[in-house]
Order: structure tokens, then C-alpha cells, then sequence
């Protein structure tokens, strides 16, 4: 069984204000009556166990955060619900399923179309992307639900995600935002996620700034400057790129490019539309831009990157984990200063004792908070430290507490 | 001095039919007039040289593919020649230009905004990213011209093209289509290009058909289906999945999804509308969707993807090779079989035989080619030999008849 909190420490004490939520579960997956048509009996047991941990960075108000950390593995449990026997059945799933799952009467095996009825070249479907459709497609009923209920629920702002899903033995890793997870394995680091902010997602905003003109009201363009056009410089050259370059040319000022960048800024400083600088997460409904009735909703996208790691590919030791992180912990800290907090802190206790992961945890976000010292919380490097939320999780995937 | 002509086969023998076009030159770019705004004397002699290796597999015609191959490197050439004293200047490049370069009286050097006169968070651009901007609009002028001359001068088809230019000290490879660049470099390989194809851009492909339904005529949709589905499917459940998922999940089956898939197919049978299995080049303006008039050019993109590859930074042997190959190279030949390839042929050979690098390129061809027997051209493993058109480059990085 896995330790289900292995590690966690949130807010660091620097406000009482904190816009982080987490959430960690068991979840059971009972299958709807059997996809066949064939009713189960409960006493069969067939179901499903998942464990779960999420992370939500929440930003302009807590609700969205607090929303998704009480019910996003709840859609995730519903659309595995489906594939509870699917998952179990090492055949190819099936091409088709009758309509109403388990409707008494409804249909019966032969409606399942398997991949024997098929035309010559059908693409195989493996029982690992079903899980990843699942969990993308529970990220977009989730955000769905966040617009039906942000009036009645008071659901203010947005969140990134990032969850971490154990089934079947695979992790998925699924990534909405800009958190972070890395796998720390003997030493070497494995990325388990990316970060999708203004700078990383230019391309794909600038295509639908240039598709669907109309979501620019007028004020943006899509097109990139280095820095803000001036009017006096009508008429001259500078330089730009389009959502179809990543080099950079001359073009000709004319009038629309004094409009502001849809996407501007660098870092940590990049922005849409002047206004948010995470471009996935759950939530923002309401978000518009400064001063103005245009939202920004349109340009952000709810669905995760899900990363797949197979555990039963290699044999796990005690200070082989996986870590999560919010942006507060990897704004001040690099992946390699993590496996080296990570190799410190779990040597210094017995590989058996399952606090050392939380003893790991809480190092990490103190490590990225820093000491009061000199007018501001400092790093050991003087820098100053995080001045945002910082969670952690650490999962560990070989020691105690791990998998059973 | 590199050798303009290190190793080039064309058509493997199989046919007189080829649609493989190359093209190998040193081309100089003359600076317009000062950009300063000050005439500058000829004598000067401030322009710039690259050299330049392009690779173009046409298809449904060679019309494309002869002109791509006789005007892109104007087209390079073009677009590089404003930059020509920004190149060979060590200071960032001027984020404005005056309106007509070197137009008499039109400015003098006082309207150059450089980074000094900026706001405060100014982008930086590198003399890198110059360039890669400059091949990128390249292309798309190419396609432009190609566009508009499709008439008068029999541009039939279209085409794959990569293209190799060599400035300044660092190696741009630049890839729209299926062809593939990769480094031999000390025995490693260092992938140098990716191929564009129906299922590596699925989810561009599908964005657009999503936004603009329009471009599928009614008679595509822009989901995707293990296979298409039948008729008499309606009302079941079917695996699918949309632009925003990599997973698939399982939707009621609704009339539109009885139209075909806008991507279908796998491998080297995937296909855009069922008719086309390569996603970016230039040229098929005409092409249309089978017995029907819906154009595909929309689904298309002329722009490559630029890699850069600094020449500086390693000291280079005569065994370390740049090879450039269309798919009829690769659809039979991994990048592993190419470098041992490598290995093999110019170990026969003394190192400074200008020879090996021809003998190189003779090899890879005739590897891919396969010889006659048992009923077809068969490969060493007895496997079919490829069917395309075979066309190679090798470029030598550090032996004779490479860079001065």
C-alpha cells in the first residue's frame, strides 16, 4: 500500500493567505454493470482501485483550487467507470460499446464490435491511452462543471493542476499549468511533466489569435514584438514573428500593430493578453482582461499533458521518488537541487522509516522559502527566497509505504 | 572551401520517372543599401556567403519540386540581404528599421531604435534567430510564388524540401516534408530534422478543422477513429479522440461521425482527407480531395522547422558527416544502419580522398535500393528495398573539401 501522505507541506509561513489546495485518495472504481450487457453481481468485486494525489495552484481567489482538489478524482473515477472491465481484459479493448452501458435489455455481447468485424487497417488502442483519455477528458468535465456552477458556488479563479494518478502499475502524470513533477531515480532525474505558460504555448495562441481574429476585440494582435510598438515608429521597419516562426524577421509598422501583444514579456514576466501568465488550469471563467469586457478564457486550455511511467519496469529502491511541486518550489529551485535535497534528506534516515519522506517534504519547501534575514526571507545563496505557495508532495516508489 | 558536390545519387535505377530534385550552391548575397541609411561603396565588399544543399521529393508531379530546386536559394538569398550588415556586426540587432532601406534621403542612422531607446523589458533576438526567420519567410515566398505562377508555368504538385545553409560558422537544416537530416558525428547520431506527417501533426491538423469547419466541406470530420465507422454503428459507443487529447475515450456515435476521418491511416499510410501523407512542403495548390472539389492547402503548412547546429563548438574529424536523405532513404534504412553505413565506407577510404564522402552517398543509395531477386529489388534481411526515389547528400563536417 502506498503511504497516502507521504509528504506534504503547504504555505510557508509567510501569510495566512494561501491559494494552494491538495488532496490525496484512494480511489475505488465500482465498473457500471457490465459493458457487455451481461449484469455483474456485486459480490464479484470487480472493481478498480486507484490512488490519487493532486496539487492546485489557485490564483485570483481560492475557489477554483478548492473546487478541483474536492472533485476532480471523482470525474476521473466516473470516466474510468467505463473501463473497469476493459482494463482487466488483456485483449484489445473494444472498437464499440452498445449505447446505454448495462441498460437492462439494451444490448448483449454481439453488439461489441470487436476488432475481428473491422475493415482492413484499424489503429490498436492500448489500454494505457484509455486511461490517459480518461483522465484528459475528466480535466475538461471538471472545467465544465466550474462554468455551470461559478455563479450558484461562488467558484472565483482558476487553478493549475497537476495529479498524479496510480493504476494498474503505471503512474500518470497529468500536467495543467506551470507545477512541476520529477522522478528521482539512483540519482538521475526524469521529467514527468512540462510547463505550459505564455512563452512555451506562444504558437498554438498566436494561431488562434490569427484563426478566430474576433477574440482579439480589437485591442491585441496576434503577432509578437520584442517590446511594445510605438506610434511615432509607424511607418518603419521591426522586427517580428508570427505564430507559424520561431525566428524573428522585419516587417513594415502599420496601424494594427500598435495594438498591445497577445502575448508579451519574458520569464516569469510573460503574459497573455497583459493579464495571466499560466496559458492550462481549471477555472478563470470570469477572467477578463484589465480594464476591459474581453475574456481571456478562450485562449487558456483545461486539458492536462499526461506522461506515462510504467513501475514495473525497474526495480525500485527506498530513495527512488517522485516529487511534486507548485511553481513556489521550482521558481527558486532547479531539478538537480531537488535530487540533491532529495539524496541528503532520505540518507540521513533508516530506508525504513516512513518519515523521512515527509522529513523530505518539508526540507524542500523550507529550502525554497529561505530564512527571514536582511529585509526578506533568503536562500543560503543570499537570493531571496520563494515569495509564493509552495506544496510538495514526495511519492516514494520503491521504500516503505510505497506500492504493496 | 566545402565541396559543392560531396555525394549526391539520384534515382536508384528502378524507373526513368523521377520527381527527386537537388540543388548544391555557393550563393552570395550583395547587402542592399546601407540599412543605416548610408550609401555604401561596392567596393566594400561587405556581403555575405552560404552555401547551400536542398533536397526536393516531389509528388503528383515534378513541377513544384524543379522550381523549388531552381529559386528557393533566391528566395534565401532575399530575404538574407537586409541583413547583411546586421549579421557581421556584433551588436544586437536594431529592433527598428527606416521604412525603405537605403531609399536616398529616406532616414540616416539616428532613426535605427536600438535597445537603448527602449522600454524597460525589451525581448532579446539573437543574429540566429535572424536567420532561421529569414528561411522560414523564405519558404513561404516560395509557396507564394508557386501560387501565383501555377498557371502560366505548369507548377504541377508539390513538394518535400529540405534545405541546408552553412553561414557565418553555424549549420541551419530546415525541414517541411518527410525527408530526414541527421549528424554522424564521432559514431553518435544527432537527429538534425523531424518528419511532418499526418500523424506527427494530427492535432494541428485537427485544431484547424475544429475552428474553421468550413475547410471540411460536410464531408469530413475532425475527430479521429481506430477505423471508420459503419452505418449501422449509430447510436453505439465508439473510441475516439479530439485535437486536445492524446488518449482516446469512448463517444455516443452521432451522423457526423459517419463522414471520413480528416486524419486516417497508419504509418506511411496515414493520410490528410485520404489523399495526401505528408503534412508540410510547398506547392499543391491545386491539389483538391478525391472526386471532389474541397481543397487541401488549408490543411497544409509551407514552413519548416529550423535546426541549428553550431559548427564551432567541436572540433570536427573527417569521418563526422552531415547526411540528408528523402523518405526513400529512411522509409528502409534506420539512422543506426546509415552510421554504421558511415563507418564502414569511409574507413575504406583514406581520409583525405575527397572521393569517400561520393562513395558514401553511392552506398546509402544502393543499400536503400536493394538488388533484383525473387520477384523484386530485396534488401540484405531479404525485406523489400525501397520503391521511392532514393536521394542523398552527405556533407563532410571537418574533412577535405569541407569549410576553410
Amino acid at each position: 500500500m502506498w503511504s497516502l501522505w507521504p509528504g506534504r507541506v503547504i504555505n510557508a509561513g509567510k501569510s495566512r493567505h494561501n491559494e494552494d489546495q491538495a488532496c490525496c485518495e484512494v480511489v475505488y472504481v465500482e465498473g457500471r454493470r457490465s459493458v457487455s450487457g451481461v449484469p455483474r453481481e456485486p459480490s464479484q468485486g470487480q472493481g478498480l482501485c486507484f490512488y490519487y494525489w493532486g496539487l492546485f495552484d489557485g490564483h485570483a481567489g481560492g475557489g477554483a483550487a478548492e473546487m478541483a482538489s474536492r472533485l476532480l478524482h471523482r470525474h476521473i473515477r466516473e470516466q474510468l467507470k467505463d473501463l473497469v472491465e476493459i482494463l482487466q481484459d488483456p485483449s484489445p479493448p473494444p472498437l464499440c460499446l452498445p449505447s446505454t452501458p448495462g441498460a437492462p435489455g439494451s444490448s448483449d455481447s454481439s453488439h461489441l464490435v470487436g476488432p475481428q468485424s473491422c475493415w482492413s487497417s484499424q489503429k490498436e488502442v492500448t489500454h494505457e491511452s484509455l486511461v490517459v483519455g480518461a483522465i484528459e477528458n475528466a480535466f475538461q468535465f471538471m472545467d465544465e462543471q466550474m462554468a455551470r456552477e461559478r455563479r450558484g458556488h461562488q467558484v472565483e479563479g482558476g487553478c493549475c493542476a497537476l495529479v498524479v494518478v496510480y493504476l494498474l502499475g503505471k503512474v500518470y502524470v497529468a500536467n495543467a499549468g506551470d507545477s512541476r513533477a520529477i522522478i528521482v531515480r539512483n540519482g538521475e532525474i526524469i521529467p514527468m511533466s512540462r510547463e505550459f505558460t505564455p512563452e512555451t504555448e506562444r504558437r498554438r495562441l498566436q494561431l488562434l489569435g490569427f484563426l478566430k481574429p474576433e477574440l482579439l476585440g480589437g485591442e491585441f494582435t496576434h503577432l509578437e514584438f520584442p517590446r511594445r510598438i510605438q506610434p511615432k515608429e509607424l511607418g518603419q521597419r521591426t522586427l517580428y514573428r508570427d505564430q507559424n516562426m520561431t525566428g524573428w524577421a522585419y516587417k513594415k509598422i502599420e496601424l494594427e500593430d500598435l495594438r498591445f501583444p497577445l502575448v508579451c514579456g519574458e520569464g516569469k514576466k510573460a503574459r497573455v493578453m497583459a493579464t495571466i501568465g499560466v496559458t492550462r488550469g481549471l477555472g478563470d471563467h470570469n477572467l477578463k482582461v484589465c480594464s476591459s469586457t474581453l475574456p481571456i478564457k478562450p485562449f487558456l486550455s483545461c486539458f492536462p499533458e499526461v506522461r506515462v511511467y510504467d513501475l514495473t519496469q525497474y526495480e525500485h529502491c527506498p530513495d527512488d521518488v517522485l516529487v511534486l511541486g507548485t511553481d513556489g518550489l521550482w521558481d527558486v529551485t532547479s531539478d538537480c537541487e531537488v535530487a540533491a535535497t532529495v539524496d541528503r534528506v532520505l540518507s540521513a534516515y533508516e530506508p525504513n522509516d516512513p518519515s523521512r519522506y515527509t522529513a523530505l517534504a518539508q526540507a524542500l519547501v523550507l529550502g525554497a522559502r529561505g530564512t527571514p534575514r536582511d529585509r526578506g526571507w533568503r536562500l543560503p545563496n543570499n537570493k531571496l527566497g520563494s515569495g509564493d505557495d509552495i506544496s510538495v508532495f514526495v511519492i516514494p516508489l520503491g521504500g516503505p509505504g510505497s506500492y504493496s
